[in-house]
């Protein structure tokens, strides 16, 4: 193959992220970063491949959207990682003398998925996870909801709402409305379609694709409809109807007390909800269970979801330890984060250029760039081919600095120095000693 | 395969890190991101998962140390990216109207190479690059170094060392000492071990496995000794020693440019060297090179290196477009740094833990913990299975964390907490309205 025949195009369903995503981007995760900081989250990181059989839970038919990964020498055993959770779940079973329980991690990271490529979907993308390991503690979950809720106004949204279900409740629902376990993980995700199929197109499907009684059915709309705005109507009103359902009662007492851990933990009522629909994908829950919508952005889905999963260390092979977390959907908080226009709309960090289009200064502006880097300005020594003042100055616009410092022969010889604000237009010369204070007072 | 069965140890050559590990490398990829941003670098981000042609350059005989990566639907076609560098020319040549030029711009990420796992090799390592783009400009060499200078010092390196020296002279030494051209990569590969080895273990290799002859070899010993502790002597001696090589004549008029446009940059002379022997592996490489290594820890090799790479861009099939860059080794470096002792020694970036000891008391600490994570304070409610206050104050010693608030039932009842310093062993009683203020005088 010749070099010009080569394909530069990032392969579909995978992204770049240039400086204009990347500035926001890095503030919408530095902000989250700071938020678990302050909860007492510590940092992890680990390994992008994982030995296979970790992953696959050494299931040789499992989900085939995997990456697997090899070298010449190494043919056969690695893959990339699919989520931060499975890995935890590894360092804790690999590391017990290391690791003082309950271990709060947060973790930030590439994660690697087959999906076919297709709109908002990608097979390469960022979680930032919270979990706290080894505390059955409901304070635990409730923490969860109050880390997302200071996440979310940190990050400046103004409405979300939290949802919250427990799986023990769900759990209950079979012996509730009559139908066998077996169909629980189906019923489940049905239900969950409820935020965004209406009850008609759900109970359709509860009958054909799992093959519920309209019996069954109808007692499914009771509970469903048990839900209220109030978090402690509902408590009451489930707990009435699944009277004789011991799984859920367990559920329902959990629930109730979590209102008030939450209340105590700061967040406020308004931004959350208990929701009976919500289940969750994925099989490992065993509890408490949260999804984060955007009611202005409903399509986008969940930004911030998570749940306690008591029983998934001890599936690698570890003792059973309690566990609870959440991760951060990076790239569709980021999504939404921009159509709410709640990011900070800078096309570059710095502040001011130093233009350089006399050879004969170019040493002196150097020193003025010195200078400024020194006093914490960031600042840029124009290294370009434009030649004329001009041209430097249209690039420094372009870019969106709001201050230049301009000096060719002529102000080197005076010792002095033009600092210019490119948004009022104002321009003033100084002695190049004082080019700091000039700058900062165009800042 | 049973569960049990699962081989949960990372694979050889990969690594986790852990929070005591994380936490100062955090600080350090911190410290050296300000530096970057503070000389006008601006962030990017590149797909991890590249096309194999755009790695290999489409050469089928291409290095086999590449991870390959594949699902069931895409079995061919996509590697994982072993540098930071490919990709930056990629993304150039790739979104030529969305990138103004001189592009400056940093990147961390991780990146892989199938090497052989032994000690202090790893097939998963992270890299941390500043690069300008777009400018043929000798001062955005002199740049690269005054970044080097500034992030080592940032980082608290008291002694450190930057190697300089230019391609085109080692270009020209063909021409100065008489052999053929072609064998101007071998040489320079040999020369470049003289950090490592004594020259006459570098001549028996130059005689030896390069070929050339005594005559060739004395003429080399003379270049290289034209070497001293001052740039501008050595530039005057290999300027008279070099004056029939047109080659280096360039490259040795830029050494001496750069001299005082590093100087203008801020860099003392005593942090850089002109080194004759420095060539970099790399092939890339078209002017003048760089690497930094620590007096103290010569063993460890360069921590910083880079260089000017003209054609790079091109060779990808985009247009001639002139760079010049540096990476940190991040690993390297954070071994250097643990060694130096100059980390910051923290195990834990918790400030606070309140104890959890009476689930008469859970929601009033629940109620304490929010107050002080609102009031700026990184605090940890206590979630673990200690139930007695003993228990919990030794986990927070052990967390090294230096503040601990202490209420149960009978503090509640009265309005007031108990606030500790671990480290002073000092207690004081306060109104639960005055938290903040109690904890803030022991910080």
């Amino acid at each position: 193959m010749s070099k010009k025949e080569i394909d530069i195009s990032v392969p579909s369903g995978f992204r770049d992220y240039l400086p204009e995503d990347m500035i926001p981007r890095q503030w919408m995760l530095d902000t989250i970063r700071g938020v678990f900081e302050k909860f007492g989250f510590q940092p992890l990181d680990t390994s992008g491949i994982e030995r296979e059989e970790v992953l696959t839970g050494g299931d040789p038919d499992f989900d085939k959207q995997i990456f697997r990964s090899y070298t010449k020498d190494r043919p056969y055993g690695l893959a990339l990682r699919f989520d931060l959770t499975v890995p935890l779940a590894r360092v804790v079973s690999l590391y017990p003398g290391d690791i003082q329980k309950p271990f709060k991690r947060y973790q930030m990271g590439k994660v690697w998925r087959g999906e076919k490529p297709q709109a908002g979907r990608f097979c390469e993308f960022m979680q930032f996870d919270a979990d706290i390991i080894g505390s059955s503690r409901l304070t635990s979950d409730a923490e969860i909801v109050s880390v997302i809720y200071e996440t979310m106004t940190a990050l400046g949204v103004g409405k979300f709402l939290i949802r919250v279900n427990n799986r023990k409740i769900l759990n209950g629902l079979a012996n509730f409305a009559g139908y066998d376990r077996s169909k629980s993980e189906n019923v489940m995700r049905v239900l969950d379609k409820l935020d965004k199929l209406d009850w008609t197109a759900v109970s359709k499907e509860l009958a054909e694709s799992v093959g519920l009684t309209q019996d069954q059915i109808e007692r499914l709309k009771t509970f469903i409809d048990s839900q209220s705005d109030n978090q402690l109507d509902t408590v009451a009103r489930i707990e009435e109807l699944m009277v004789d359902s011991p799984d859920a009662k367990e559920g329902i007492q959990e629930l109730k007390r979590l209102v008030y851990l939450v209340d105590a933990l700061g967040v406020p009522r308004d931004f959350w909800s208990i929701d009976l629909s919500v289940a969750r994908g994925l099989g490992y829950y065993t509890g408490i269970v949260f999804e984060t919508v955007l009611p202005d952005l409903l399509s986008i889905g969940s930004v911030f979801s998570g749940g306690r999963y008591d029983n998934l260390v001890q599936s690698l092979g570890g003792e059973q330890i309690p566990a609870t977390g959440a991760s951060v959907g990076v790239d569709r908080l980021f999504a939404a984060l921009s159509q709410l226009r709640l990011l900070p709309e800078k096309k570059t960090q710095t502040e001011v250029v130093v233009l350089n289009f006399d050879p004969d200064a170019e040493i002196y502006n150097s020193q003025v760039a010195t200078t400024l880097r020194q006093n914490g300005f960031c600042t840029e020594l124009y290294l370009g081919r434009e030649q004329t003042i001009k041209g430097q100055l249209t690039y420094a616009l372009k870019q969106g600095v709001p201050v230049v410092v301009i000096s060719g022969g002529n102000e080197r010889g005076r010792n002095v120095v033009q600092v210019k604000d490119l948004r009022s237009r104002t321009q003033v010369e100084v002695p190049v000693s004082k080019v700091v204070e000039a700058v900062r007072d165009f800042l």
